[in-house]
Order: C-alpha cells, then sequence, then structure tokens
C-alpha cells in the first residue's frame, strides 16, 4: 500500500493542510484562515486546497482524511454538527470523495489526535490512549486496544464534560463544574482576570508564566488542580498506556504539566499516575494534520484491502502501509 | 459444546456456587459462609464443592469458573490479592484445574457481572457494559464491545475511586470524596447515624426507607446525589449501552433507582442519560453466580475450540454455547 494522504485538520479559525506519509512525515504543509462566509464558499476552499497538495507530488494520493471539531458519524463521514463550523448533517466524505475520486475519511478531531498517539505517537506501542485537547473547549478521544470508542451516540468521549466539581461554576452545558468551564482557556482569561484585572487571552496568561509572573503561574496552578481530578478519574477507570495533552492549553508545557503531576500525586496519594504515563501530545507542536491522517489509518487498518489501490505511481516507498 | 459450567462466587463472607446452563438457567445453588480459618480450609471447601456439584448432574462439567473480589491476573488466573480473603498471588485457577481436570477461570467479580449483562442480561445486545457493585465497597466492570477493559495495571475499572467531590471526605485510599466513601454502605450507615442517631447498617437503613421511614428516604437520596455524579461522568465518557447497578445497596431497588434518576436529570440538564440506560443488574436478586459463569463465557467466547471437550456425556442441550 503506497502513497501519501492528504491530512486536512478543519479548525473553526484555522484549516491545516499536508501531504503525510507513511511515517508521519508532513510535506507542504499550509495554514489557512478558515473562511467565514459559509458552507459553499469553505468546502470550495478545502476542495481547491486538496487539489493543490496532490498536484504537488509525482506519487498518487491513496486517500484523504479530515478532522473536524465536531460529530461525525463515522460510517458515512457525514458531519452531525461541529463547533464554530457551518456543518449541519453535511455529507462531508461523499462530497471530497466525488470531487478527488479518492477513498475519504472524516471524523472528529480529539479521536484523531487520540489515534494519532497509537499510529504515530513518539511512545509507540500505546495500545490505549486517552487524548485531552484543551483550547476554547476542552474535547477527548479515547482508543482502546487500538480501537476508538465511540459511544453509543457516537459523541466521542466527552472528557471536557466530565464534572469534576459538582460545586462548581455552570458550564456552557447546563452542568455545574465541568472540567471544560474549570480548566479550558476561558477558564484561565477569567481566573487571570480575577486575579490581576484587565483582560487577557490563555495565551497572554501563558506568555506571562513563561516570563516570570508569578500571578499566572497561580492562575496555571489552579487550572491544573481542576485538570488533576480528570487526570485521577481517567487513570482509575480506564489505566491506558498514555494521557496525553494537546490544544492551545496544552502549549503551556511544562508551566502546566509540572503543577499538574503535583497536584495528581497530592490528589492521589495511594496509587500514582506514573509520571510517563501523563504527557504533552505527538501532535502538540503544531502536527494537527496527523490527526486527520490517523483517521484514515484507522479505517483502513482492520481491512486494509478495502481502501483501493489507484493505477499508477511513481513512488516506491511504503508510504501508506503503517510499520506498526 | 455442551456440558453446564460450574460457577463459584467466592465472597469475604460468604460463598455462593451452583451449576449454570447456557442460557443462564442456575441449578442447585448453594450459599455458605466464608470459611474463616485461613489459605487452606477455604481451598478445601471450595474443592469440595465443586466435586458436590459436578457429582449432582448426569453431564460432564465443561469448565469451572470463580469469581473473586480482588485483582487477578486475567492470563494465568493467579488471585494476586484479594479483599477479605486469604489470598496473595495465590495460583487458584491451577489448583482447581489440577484439582478436577477440567478448564479454569478466575476473574474478578465486578468484571464477572459487566459480562453477566453481555452473555444473560436481560436486555440482550448490550455490547458495552458499565457494573457498578455497590456494597461495603465499590467495584466496577467494563465492557465495550463485548471486551472487558482491565486497563493496563489489570486493576479493573475502579469507579469505587473515581473522585465525586473533591471537597468530600477522606476515602481509605487517601484521595478526598472517592465515589466509594460517599455512596458505600457504610457511607450510607454513617449519614443514617448522623441524622437518626444510633447504630444502623445499610440494610437496616433500606429496610427503614421501605417501611416508609422519611429519614432514612432522605439519606438514600443524600446518597444517590453523589453516584448520579458518577453515573453522569460515566454516561459522558463511555455511553455505554448500559450502566447497571448490583451489590448489597443495589438491593434498595426503586428507593434509589428513582432519586438516583433524579438527580442525572438534574445534574445534566441538557443531555440526559436515557432512563432504560440505567438499572439493576441482572445479578440482583441473587444469581452472583452468573458473574462466575459469564467469565467463562467470555475466555472462551473468542476461540470456543480452545475449551476442551470432555468425552462422553449424555445431555443433548447446547448447555455452553452462547446463543448470541
Amino acid at each position: 500500500m503506497r502513497g501519501p494522504i492528504v491530512a486536512v485538520d478543519v479548525g473553526g479559525t484555522k484549516i491545516a493542510a499536508a501531504l503525510v506519509g507513511a511515517n508521519g512525515d508532513v510535506w507542504q504543509e499550509r495554514r489557512v484562515a478558515t473562511p467565514e462566509q459559509g458552507l459553499q464558499p469553505l468546502l470550495e476552499h478545502l476542495l481547491r486546497i486538496i487539489d493543490e497538495l496532490r498536484a504537488l507530488v509525482p506519487a498518487p494520493v491513496r486517500a484523504i482524511g479530515l478532522a473536524v471539531p465536531g460529530v461525525v458519524d463515522a460510517a458515512t463521514g457525514t458531519v452531525l454538527m461541529a463547533a464554530n463550523l457551518p456543518w449541519r448533517d453535511t455529507p462531508l466524505a461523499d462530497i471530497v470523495a466525488l470531487h478527488t475520486g479518492l477513498p475519504t475519511v472524516v471524523g472528529n478531531d480529539a479521536d484523531g489526535a487520540a489515534l494519532a498517539e497509537v499510529w504515530y505517537g513518539s511512545a509507540g506501542a500505546s495500545r490505549s490512549v486517552v487524548c485531552l485537547t484543551i483550547g476554547t473547549g476542552v474535547g477527548g478521544g479515547l482508543v482502546i486496544e487500538r480501537q476508538l470508542v465511540r459511544g453509543r451516540q457516537r459523541s466521542g468521549f466527552e472528557v471536557g464534560h466530565m464534572i469534576v466539581d459538582p460545586a462548581g461554576p455552570v458550564c456552557r452545558c447546563g452542568s455545574r463544574g465541568c472540567l471544560e468551564v474549570l480548566a479550558a482557556g476561558p477558564a484561565i482569561a477569567r481566573r487571570m482576570r480575577a486575579h490581576a484585572g484587565g483582560d487577557w487571552t490563555s495565551e497572554q496568561v501563558i506568555a506571562a508564566a513563561r516570563a516570570g509572573d508569578t500571578l499566572a503561574s497561580r492562575v496555571l496552578d489552579e487550572t491544573a488542580a481542576h485538570l488533576a481530578v480528570a487526570i485521577v478519574n481517567i487513570w482509575r477507570l480506564l489505566a491506558p498506556d498514555v494521557i496525553v495533552l494537546g490544544g492551545g492549553v496544552a502549549a503551556a508545557e511544562d508551566l502546566l504539566l509540572d503543577p499538574l503531576r503535583r497536584h495528581v500525586a497530592k490528589l492521589s496519594p495511594g496509587r500514582a499516575v506514573p509520571p510517563a504515563a501523563l504527557r504533552l501530545s505527538t501532535l502538540h507542536r503544531g502536527a494537527s494534520v496527523l490527526a486527520a491522517a490517523a483517521l484514515v489509518l484507522d479505517a483502513y487498518d482492520q481491512d486494509r484491502e478495502a481502501l483501493p489501490i489507484a493505477m499508477g505511481g511513481t513512488d516506491t516507498g511504503n508510504l501508506l502501509g503503517s510499520s506498526r
């Protein structure tokens, strides 16, 4: 099985797209702002990017993968709904497959991020992975024994709405004390405003902490305290090989991980979560397209022959086949 | 594949054993107190019960299943440790198999209870099951797509130590506000003592609530409020086909389930847990041996021919093979 994947991460504010080879090598990555004019311009934009990337390589592209921040019917590749994107019951996989003539896989971005740890993860050999993507919201992906667990409502692993403090503030979902309302970017900004006054974004808080601002560090520490409850609970329920953190907030790296590990140890004095089991996502330095590529590998992993082999081709590398 | 299973549920205070047929029909069940004199008397007792049950049927018994409240190495059937039982690194499956000459499967009782919903459950066709066994402690079992999820430390699904109130009382595990310290039998007894004074067991509180005691009902309501946080979190993370409640506290039946459903709806105003997805375990009326039988079916499900077929036999029914 040969040929690269065109992998597209479609976010509410930006789109990242690239060619991805078998070992997760990312070529020709491009990032553009997500068009804001509605469904048709967005689709045209996506198809144009895909066409451009295909034209860049002599090797035939074997499949297209798209990761979206929403609920996807995995069987059909239809986007049932998506955060900050104009999709409702949009048959995205069909649209892209019709245009390109290529097998197309559409999935949730957090699911893809968890699968990327299995397929491309730096630790390798992770069979069970929990992924927390912490940005404007908190998304999650769960892979057990290399199988994505979607739950019966295909709503995915809604770790952002795990209740970590029943006495906490009300979340947009209506529940009190969800992880998202306590640990996502807006919570960090809100906490900093409460301590320091003024207007802040979570990125600014992280930058301030990196520059040595003790109030900003305290805000990250308080955020880590809530996140630690979720980490301990996930560990006790699922004991995966790794729990990985991704998304904009994870860009804080050790400024978040260090207090997080301290709070986890404090909450769970008897049975520690091994430090190596809690780490930053393979994707955290920007290779978000790997989530989209991993969705393709996952879809064809079990029955690889189901992926049509295009005619011809000049490459000789094993670009799509997994090395695992 | 024919012949019944000898299924034994080994508890810290009592042992239940029976012959179990293919459809979960339970014959010749017996319940005895667990001998308290240590390892050897317990093993002799178990082997005697197994021999007695085998002698009762003309059909050759095809396998032995034992469910224990502890951590079991599934590959070898060794009990690594068990609550209230004198087992530490005890090769229980080997001991029983050597004595009986029969394939023997040993597993955790809460794992078995979850598997029993898949194999024998009244709803049928449940592929993903979360089981909460609420008694002196809170145990749990997790089955996803008919596969038992044990986690990498084989510690099982430690739902009893999910933190549901970070400001709650300290649990025996050292963490604050675990489900177990807030919702198991001792918590119910403690809450009743605080409200009503005097000495109570959880069984007495349940009986009092059934008799119309409003303080006892209030205690069950308060208990349900904590349990509801765990149920909502499990639903949001895993969205299984069913979440089943078993164990002594579940004997409260609607006295617990009704307030539990109310609290779940209150905690999760946006996205309800379907009422039918939350119910009492198939085992809750005493057929705890089905947990042990289900462990056998699970072990041989994937590769049924691995289960040796004993010679002879006079029964003609499909007693071991599953009808699913």
